[in-house]
């Protein structure tokens, strides 16, 4: 017996209305053997790099052939393409303007096609909630495993962004920005241990991560390793370089918030034990 | 092999306590084959117009025999009454408090019951939360096809409310009123294309939107084709003309919630392509 | 055919970033033939006692041998243990700081095992999500009937927190404190009719509950049976005297919040009709 397919969502509806409900019954209505799982709804309205973020820390975390769909759409009713994306182990079914950008970067080999199959979609669609009326019913016959083929033609001139990278400004001196802020208010950049190996080496040197006019100077292992509203570093489950606080908010202490510059100063005067 | 039974769940419960998932496992522990699918917990408290109505949006997008459970229930404790209704595709389940009156409306030949074989109840039954010990077994015992006549007797004199409709107050004058403010600030009137039939015909005549006393004079046919901050009108994809802007909350410029007065004028001082 | 196996979680990650996604990701890679059911995301950054009460008051009501997931881990990545429980109907995962305690409390005979059987653990573990990277997985393979010595040796010295009991001052007065104010601002004290049976006698005396210097004189049995903004007291469905008031919250208007002292005095002034 096939594995029952799972279908996961991203989107900025929030809960407080039925819009994500609504989605899912269509799902249902079309395959009522499919596992609906909510990633978040709480994306920023309308902010596609957070939903590209989201998307890229938990898609491959799910079994292969799980469809990801991804839903912030502020292009809405105008011309603006639905696509159809797959990679090796995956599909994501999202509007082309950018929310899946960062998979474009992680997997290798990914066909992109311009979802243009009507008779797949409600009828009539409204110009306000494809979700509901394109989006959902696409997902709903890829769950019942209809060939990508079937949905439209491949295309090459979808909308894509890069990730920000760090900068080298200067041979000590590396510039990020802050790429979200979690929960706990935890202020996630992006800067990955690979841009700053000395940190990470035997006898690494002294730095200043300079964020909002502060310097943090310690690179701690666990956030309990902090002494009471202490600033640290540490290395996140993102793969990303956090700073953070013991049971507290960074992003309040600091006042930072996504698009925030980060510097990483190496050596320099606290320095001494450099290698 | 019959399909999986799906119920549905709108609450004013929220999501920080036990009580939906509680809720849950009642329904799990009676029927562990069954889809639970929360349409939303943020109803606001004790708000029966707001649950109906997001019943009302998403309902039919559910395949036939979905059981919808609605739980806003001011009254729990007291002599009112819990009620299965039954229309031709669906079932719900809720409080007589009125919040099924939009299913009412909708619905043809809708058989209500009130809820009284108290041996599908958990048992004791709280004063306090009837939604864990009476509305989720009943639920969970539907669900595994208990006939609804063993429920209790059919009631014809059930609560129920007229949904507001818009008012003709003069030739080219009709008001009706705010239903409800969505996530993303859209301002959900009580208006259809139907009650203002000459703003959809081929020549349409110039009108005013007035809303808290401001002036609306443009109908678009997507969000996105708005300029920054411009005020529109659009038909939503609920049915009612909705009062929106691009990529932001017209209910915060214009200071509106629910409830509050809209009216349109036809013609007038900024006609021209009158038809 | 072996019903479908229940996962439940409860954490404080919130909904707004993939952490829950990505942990029920994990568990469908491993198992894809569970039904994960969320109590609640919305505990309170690191607190373990709601974490724990959010847990107390729904585990019985799900099916038996429902896994339940509490994670509130302040102490992520520092050497607490990671816990597998088991009740004769339940088993329980978590970290080992007490947010079990209340299971410990009310179930017999609970078996507690230090997990260390890392293979089950994904790999690399990082410092910062172990929701993801040890408990997901764990609770996966359990689901999976994995039996539960081969996740690691029982221990007895496992932290425990003695859920707070009411105090008896004087003959005529016990003191409490409030455990919760739930979403509708209903607040939740640790008083139970039975620490308190002279209010349940036929002729109950006067009494007084004082909070927050105000006086509460009336227990009533429904929360609609106030009449508006009074507060009173009542047997909530957790057990539990709650102070609430009609359609409001009696939080908000006593200010008070969790930890909050509760008196209540027997007789007085007001007594008249005491036993």
């Amino acid at each position: 017996m096939p594995r029952k397919p799972i279908i996961t969502l991203i989107t900025d509806f929030d809960s407080g209305d039925h819009f994500v409900g609504t989605m899912k019954g269509v799902i249902f209505n079309i395959n009522p053997d499919v596992e609906i799982v909510d990633i978040t709804h709480k994306v920023a309205s309308y902010d596609i790099f957070d939903a590209a973020f989201s998307l890229a820390q938990c898609y491959r975390f799910f079994p292969s052939d799980t469809i990801h769909m991804v839903i912030v759409d502020p292009g809405v009713g105008t011309s603006r393409r639905p696509l159809l994306a797959r990679s090796m182990n995956y599909k994501f079914v999202a509007p082309d303007n950018g929310v899946l950008s960062l998979i474009y970067e992680k997997e290798e080999n990914v066909e992109v096609r311009h979802i243009t199959s009507d008779h797949y979609f409600l009828n009539p669609v409204s110009a306000t909630f494809q979700g509901r009326d394109i989006f959902a019913p696409v997902v709903g016959w890829l769950s019942k495993l209809v060939e990508v083929d079937k949905f439209g033609e491949t295309i090459t001139d979808y909308t894509k962004f890069s990730s920000p990278k760090p900068k080298q400004i200067a041979e000590n001196l590396i510039k990020g920005i802050v790429l979200k802020v979690d929960k706990f208010g935890n202020i996630i950049t992006n800067l990955r241990p690979e841009d700053l190996p000395q940190l990470f080496a035997e006898n690494p040197p002294a730095f200043q991560i300079i964020i909002n006019q502060q310097e943090i100077t310690r690179l701690n292992l666990a956030y309990s390793m902090g002494k009471p509203s202490e600033l640290f570093a540490i290395v996140g489950s993102s793969g990303f370089i956090e700073i953070c606080t013991n049971r507290g908010s960074a992003a309040r202490i600091l006042s930072v918030n996504r698009g925030a510059e980060v510097g990483v100063k190496l050596g320099g005067q606290n320095s001494g034990a450099g290698s």
